[in-house]
C-alpha cells in the first residue's frame, strides 16, 4: 500500500477571470482533471470542494451541488470551508475517503472567484477567516496580522524587509515561464524594497495578490490505478491537518505556527519519513514571511532561521531544497479556495516531468515533495507529502 | 460490526439567543455532548461542524477552529457547509472517519446565528443556498421555491393547503412538551388556515421559522465503546448522501427529490434494511411540503400519497409511523446549520428512552430510527438510519 494516487489535475490559470463564475473555472479545472485522469465522469464516487469566499463574492453558499455539476458528476458532493486552505482541507478528505476504502475515485478542488470585488469588499471578505470578535470588530485585516507576527520575529530573531524580498524574487522568478501563474515576470530586491508600502514591514511585493482561478484533482487507490492500467505514479503517502485558536491572542507563540507542526508531524508519521527526506515543497507564501514560518513549522529549518535560508537562496530552483517552483502564492497567484488543490495539481506535474520547472525536481521513484496549505493566520493548516512510486 | 456508536448528545433550546454568538452556542451544545458521552476532552481526534450563514450573520468563515476551541479540543476541525443541510453532511464526515477506523472518537455538530438578522437580511442568507446566477437573481426566494414545488405536486396528485396543514398541527402537538423546541404550543387547522399567507399555498404554519442554535453528537467506535464500558445503545448503521442539481430549473421533476432518494438508497444499502424496516424518522420539513416530499422520497410512501397520509393521521406520534416526534423544523426550530445533527441529538434521545417523546418509541434492541436533513430546495440530502443495538 502507498497510498491514494493522483490520477490527474486540472488548474486553471490563475489572474483576472473577468465576467468567470466560480463554477465556470471549477468546470474547466475538474474536466481537465478527469480528462487527465483517464477515468469516466461514471466512475467518480464523490466530490470534495473548497471554496472560501463565495457568499461574498457571488453571494453563492451550497457550492457542493454546483461544483458537482460542473464536473459532470452525480456523487455526492461536499463543500469544504477552511479559509485559504479549504481545498487543502477537501483533498484531506478526498485522501481519507479513498484510504480507508470508503471511494475508489474521488474528485477534489476548489475554485475562488475574487476579483469582482472592490479591494475593500476583498480585504471584508478576506477577514472572515480570522475571529470575527476578537481580532476584525477592532480593525484587523491580514496583511495587517501577518505584518505584526513578522514584528515580532524580527524582534526575536532578527531580519530585515530586505530578507523578505529575497523570498519575493524567488517566487516571481519561478513563475517566468509557468503560464498558469498570475505575474510570469522576474523582479529583483530593489523591485521589492521600492514597492509601495503595504502594512509594515511589507511592501506591495511581500503580499500575494487578489485572483481568480480553480484547480482539480482526481484520486483513486492505487488498486483503481493498476485495474484500469492509470498512468499515474506519484502517490500521496501522507496527509495531516492542524488546527489552533483561531484568534492570534489566543497562541502560545506569534513567531510559531502550531497548527502546521501538528500538521506535519501527522503527515510525516504516516507516510514514514521526517522534514530531511522532502526534495521539493510548496507552501502557502500568502506573504513573504508566511513562507519563513511555514519552512520552520514543517521542520526543514529551526526557528528563527529560515530568514537566512533565504538571504542564502537555499531554496531557490537550484538550491537545496526549491520551494515553490510554481511561483507560489506570491506569483502564480492565490484564489484562496483553488489554493490548496493547486498545489498538488503543480507538485505532481513537477514529480512527473511535466512541469516547466521540473528540471529542478527528479521524477525518480522515491522522490519525495510536500505541499502545505494554510488558513487564516495558521489557524488551520493541511500537510500532503507526494512520492513518485512508479 | 453494528456501526459508530453515537456516544452522547447535547443541544441547546432552538429559538431566539439574544446576544450569543454561534460559536458560544456550540460551546454549551458540543461541552454537553463530551459529558454525555463520558469521554475525555482529549480523546476526540477529529471535529467536524457545519454552519451555512456565519458570513452574513457575524461575518465570520474559517469556524472549524473556533468550533475545537469551543468543545475545548485541539484535534483537525474542518467545517461543512451544504445549506441546511450542513451538520447532517457533518456528522456523515465523522461517520465515514468512525467506520473507517481513521478515527475512534469523533465531535460533530453544527451552530447557527439567524435572529440576529433582519427578515429580509436573513431571506438573503437563506437565498444562498439556491443557485444565485439562475434562481436569485429573478427574484427567487426559499418560500417561493417550495411553493413552486407544492404547486406543482398539488397540480400532478392533488392537494391542499388544509391537508398541508394537519402537517404543522402534527409538530406542532409533538414539541409542546419538548423544552428545547423553539415553539412548545399546539395550534389546530383553523390556525393554520387563518394565518397570514407567505407564499400561495404556504401561510405562516407551513414555514419554519428563523432560529438560534447549536447541536453536538460525539460519535465512537464500537470498539471505544466496548472498551470504555460506555452506555451508548444506538449505532448508526447507515450514512447516505444525495446530490442533485442547485436549480430547480435543471431537475427532472419538481415532484420528485432524486438527492433523497440517492441518499435513502445508500443509508439502507449500508443499513440493510428497506423503508418498512423504520420506526421512527426525524425529516426535513423546513416547509409542510417538505415533509411530504421527504417521505416520498424516503420510500416510506409511494409518489403522490404521503399528503394523504398526513390527512389520515399516519405519522402522528400514535400513528404507524411517527414523524418529527421533536416537533421538527416547523415548532422545534431551525438553526440551519445546527438541524442536521439536531435530528441525531433527539432521535438518539428517542430511541434510548429519555426524550419527551419516548414513549412513541420502543428502546428494545431492533427498533430502527431514521434521520433526512436537506440543503436548497433538496440539492442536497443525507439519510443516517440509527439503530438501537444492546
Amino acid at each position: 500500500m502507498t497510498g491514494p494516487r493522483v490520477a490527474g489535475v486540472g488548474m486553471t490559470p490563475f489572474g483576472k477571470h473577468e465576467s468567470r463564475t466560480a463554477r465556470d473555472l471549477f468546470a474547466a479545472a475538474a474536466q481537465e482533471a478527469i480528462a487527465d485522469a483517464g477515468v469516466e465522469h461514471a466512475a467518480v464516487e464523490e466530490v470534495r470542494f473548497g471554496n472560501f469566499m463565495g457568499e461574498f463574492a457571488e453571494g453563492q453558499g451550497h457550492m457542493g451541488p454546483l461544483a458537482a455539476e460542473a464536473a459532470g458528476v452525480h456523487a455526492p458532493s461536499t463543500r469544504i470551508e477552511s479559509a485559504c486552505a479549504s481545498s487543502g482541507a477537501a483533498v484531506r478528505q478526498g485522501v481519507m475517503l479513498v484510504q480507508s476504502g470508503q471511494a475508489d475515485v474521488v474528485l477534489v478542488g476548489g475554485a475562488e472567484r475574487m476579483t469582482n470585488l472592490s479591494t475593500a469588499d476583498a480585504t471584508e471578505a478576506l477577514a472572515a477567516a480570522a475571529d470575527a470578535v476578537w481580532e476584525v470588530r477592532p480593525g484587523m485585516t491580514f496583511p495587517g496580522a501577518y505584518a505584526l507576527m513578522t514584528q515580532a520575529y524580527f524582534a526575536q530573531y532578527g531580519g530585515t524587509s530586505e530578507d523578505l524580498a529575497h523570498i519575493a524574487v524567488k517566487n516571481h522568478a519561478n513563475a517566468v515561464e509557468n503560464d498558469l501563474a498570475q505575474f510570469q515576470r522576474a523582479i529583483d530586491v530593489e523591485d521589492a524594497l521600492e514597492a509601495p508600502t503595504v502594512c509594515s514591514p511589507f511592501g506591495l511585493y511581500d503580499c500575494s495578490p487578489i485572483s481568480d482561478g480553480a484547480s482539480a484533482a482526481v484520486l483513486v487507490s492505487e488498486e483503481y490505478a493498476a485495474e484500469h492500467d492509470l498512468d499515474a505514479p506519484v502517490a500521496i503517502t501522507g496527509s495531516g491537518q492542524g488546527t489552533d485558536s483561531l484568534a492570534l491572542q489566543a497562541r502560545v507563540s506569534l513567531t510559531q505556527t502550531t497548527a502546521t507542526e501538528r500538521a506535519a508531524a501527522a503527515a510525516y508519521e504516516e507516510a514514514g519519513i521526517g522534514p530531511r527526506d522532502v526534495d521539493v515543497a510548496e507552501v502557502h507564501d500568502c506573504f513573504t514571511h508566511a513562507e519563513v514560518l511555514a519552512l520552520e513549522g514543517l521542520g526543514f529549518y529551526d526557528p528563527g532561521t529560515a530568514i537566512e535560508a533565504a538571504r542564502e537562496g537555499e531554496t531557490t530552483a537550484d538550491g537545496d531544497l526549491p520551494v515553490n517552483l510554481s511561483g507560489g502564492l506570491k506569483a502564480k497567484g492565490h484564489p484562496v479556495g483553488a489554493t490548496g488543490s493547486a498545489q498538488i495539481s503543480e507538485l505532481t506535474k513537477l514529480l512527473e516531468g511535466r512541469h516547466v520547472n521540473s528540471d529542478a525536481v527528479s521524477d525518480s521513484p522515491g522522490t519525495v515533495g510536500l505541499t502545505h496549505n494554510a488558513g487564516g493566520t495558521v489557524a488551520s493548516a493541511v500537510v500532503h507529502v507526494l512520492e513518485v512510486v512508479a
